[in-house]
């Protein structure tokens, strides 16, 4: 796609299916094969909403893979209320839940931290990891009776970043899931959203794994059920907004003539690639939310 | 000031007195007052520039206190060469030694690590003083024999920042200045650049401290001569932008007409506040930089 | 005193007033001036015993300055039951309280984490102080209304280590004190225990501040009422042993001939100052643990 | 074997090849199948020992695998002097090299950082792999030039701990070496010295890869060879002491009568299991180290 025709239409990049699909809306352009029921949680006065893309129509107008995608908007999840986020982690806990394979006798769950332990802002899923009661290496302690029950195996990895590996993340998760055999896979990652205003407020839950770089396809690099050969679920939140987004926000809040002027000139916004705006509280929102997934993942277990 | 005027004038908030020098120079507003010396240093391929700040309305224009700028531009900063950063470690402690108080026989300087240690792009200061070679406290060891030679003390501390000690920064700095009595305290700070271009590549050093918030006049927190009644040199290295920056900088480039609508726009940049960009490498420039720093000022002791 | 002869009667270096108690008792030797109460506190299964030691001679045979040790022994602190941790909170807070002074219309806290972010073993006091809600810096927003009820003004320091800051920690927290003027400084330290069954099981409370490198007597190093000219509550839990102490241990284990041995022999428990002895699992402690002392100073609060 | 005969042998656990030859040479007690050569490597002071467990009665009796340990004894290794680093750095380089198979065109090496990020003690493998200079993913970058030259192709994962991840680190390190297929297996862990002089100055290079827990045989767990199919040469430095070997080195110093007393008595040396000895100054130990043996291994990339 010619990059001028996508700086004119103003298509943000943001990781969240909900984003793309209120985008399709505003300009009346829903595709057959997008069903999207919002419900009111009853708790922490979250709002859910389900977004099914059904065709490949779908996909390719939402830049999003085929799957359900399951957005959570916690109002005060970026405060610091620990009963609040309490309830949210009850509430992320079912939503996985409905998007796991039927529990057998018993279930194994491997948890992928995605991201870089070292930048702030990419942190979320590694410290998510640091956090959870991970129990596969005690098996033998519980012998036989786990069969009989329902019991959820947890085990996890920090796969790290291929600037610091060499190798790309797919890879190692693809490696481990070969070997370990899980019923299913958990990737947790930082998201980029369309708008600041979702910062640190939503969850994304959805089946249709990471597709790093781009939405649509089959890539080498995927995360998915595909690739993996098991179902895999991801769970985010947004943790930045891309600093071309913030651009064209500001060119579309400036009214038409500014968004033909930024697609006239010489302005490229290339040169934001790789740049990424977030803010200076990122440190307590990755700590706080990293202990609210935890807890999720736990309460899977548990 | 008009938030509206500010917005036309497209003043792009930087911490370094070049940029803030070149925007004059390219509006044929050089004040008077405002004296620029260019050389380039024969070493590093750097360029030094050491701008004047000498009258009150070169300050106003500015938006810096009154002072000297030394601005390092190393085009190389940013990568891994080891001996390239050896030279520029070298370069910048000369530099910094220039606005030092002449020494006595024994000088005692207090390096003071500004920033966030937890946030990756606000880190540079509290990791430089990680690689210091402070030996204030083994002066016991050396005796009287410190006293003949020309003799540097060294010591350190990390304030830590506001939303976790609950203290304004300058209150802990002044409070230990006023009991350890320095010949000199050296501030080191992550900087916000006006332009991409310069992050983690250019190095300003400059006498007249830090005054948070803003550049011009006396303020409560500022950490200068004035506040601490010791000389105060300021270190710093661009490692963001400010978000409003570069949504300005795309309008100046979309031209004229873009700017005129960002103005009569509802789009509000004050949204922005507390938002700033950076790059996914931001975790190696900053150890990498800490180290160059924590270098230059290793030698001034040795 | 005689090395040999320290060596013989096997005192172990420990932090904790309540085991230097202990072994006073189990030489028949209890001083006048110590007296100890020990009550079950009904709370997480936790005995508290309050020490108090009154006399020159009690300080002098206990290694411990005059004022009163308060210890909490909670039996499953080391486990992650959250529940159980919050009611540890809760009853240390009390225990705290009743150390404090008694509150004015308002009182100001300064809380101190001493020891090394980056060594797992002394990192207890820094991230405690990371978890704290300091609310100093908020003040000129709560305005007035504060001076009607009781309200407790927090805020925090990490002072560092010498061997990374130059500057002695006392020296530090003095400056600071001397600035801000609080009603009471509170000090959070990681301590070594006498015995490894009392790491991370156990609470010590005092007002009798830290004295760095000793027990009695006035040091240029303590941070105590003395040397601060406010009330000093230290707070602290083993988290280490001292090299020497397991070897004194296994040799007292070994019987009387074992200890003759020790005494006759070269061997140099000199050569084990400066080596601690902690566990694997030290770095869950630390992380858990500071949730736990950082929800107790914030009850202070709130 | 029985725990009391281990106590009254005095067998420290030790992973340093050259200690356990040395205690075999102090009993007049080396086996067949055992040689070692001692060279002077004219570099850093440093001594070069090279010891040949060549059957299986010398496995058994040093308690290692049958293979080549070459230990590095620098005597200045501890200290901050960069250039003697940096002749540690191309020794080891060298002695890595010997062990490695012949270089074909290209090589590719996968580096596996043994430990835990977040325990001090522990963390020399981790913070080796974030200093390395990886390439793997650039290789589409270097094109088909490659072939041509001898030319080593970088990469590395931090597996992380058990307690962390529920999964054997033997399986993650497995898995990715089944599907990488690289040349060679670096393996870099922390070891435990048999003796505190040995602490941060010596270093050991081996091609028997790791079996934790136990020096000879074949265990699921082991990182070798046999496991993984294709070479392993670990490196390590002894960051730790156990705390039962300090105890035994105490009694030995104690005499003949120290030690039997130790088995006589009741006193448990299994209840030191789990705890290690460390030094206040482990946090600049494991800095400094993780460079010098990051550098050595950039060295063999080129």
């Amino acid at each position: 796609m010619d990059e001028k025709e996508d700086l004119l239409r103003g298509e943000n990049r943001t990781d969240l299916a909900l984003e793309a699909g209120e985008r399709l809306q505003n300009e009346n352009a829903v595709p057959k094969g997008l069903r999207v029921e919002t419900l009111h949680a009853g708790q922490a006065g979250a709002e859910v909403t389900r977004a099914y893309v059904e065709s490949r129509e779908a996909a390719r107008r939402m830049g999003k893979p085929m799957g359900v995608y399951i957005t959570i908007e916690a109002p005060d999840l970026a405060g610091e209320d620990k009963g609040y986020h309490r309830e949210v982690s009850g509430l992320l806990s079912r939503q996985i839940r409905e998007l796991l394979p039927k529990r057998r006798d018993r279930e194994e769950l491997l948890v992928v931290g995605l991201g870089n332990h070292a930048v702030t802002a990419d942190a979320l899923g590694p410290r998510t990891i640091d956090h959870l009661a991970v129990n596969r290496h005690l098996l033998s302690l519980f012998g036989e009776g786990v069969k009989e029950d329902g019991f959820t195996v947890l085990c996890a990895i920090e796969p790290g970043v291929m600037a610091k590996t060499g190798i790309e993340t797919a890879e190692v998760v693809a490696s481990i899931t070969a070997r370990l055999k899980p019923d299913a896979v958990l990737v947790l990652d930082s998201l980029a959203a369309g708008s600041v205003n979702r910062l640190y407020r939503t969850i994304q839950i959805s089946n249709t794994g990471i597709a790093p770089g781009s939405g649509v396809g089959n890539h080498r690099n995927a995360i998915n059920q595909e690739t993996l050969g098991v179902p895999v679920i991801a769970v985010g939140i947004p943790m930045v907004v891309d600093a071309a987004t913030i651009v064209r926000d500001a060119f579309r809040g400036a009214g038409r003539r500014g968004g033909e002027e930024l697609n006239r000139g010489d302005f490229a916004l290339q040169k934001f690639q790789n740049m990424y705006v977030t803010t200076k509280e990122i440190d307590e929102m990755t700590e706080r939310l990293s202990f609210t997934l935890s807890e999720a993942i736990n309460m899977l277990a548990g």
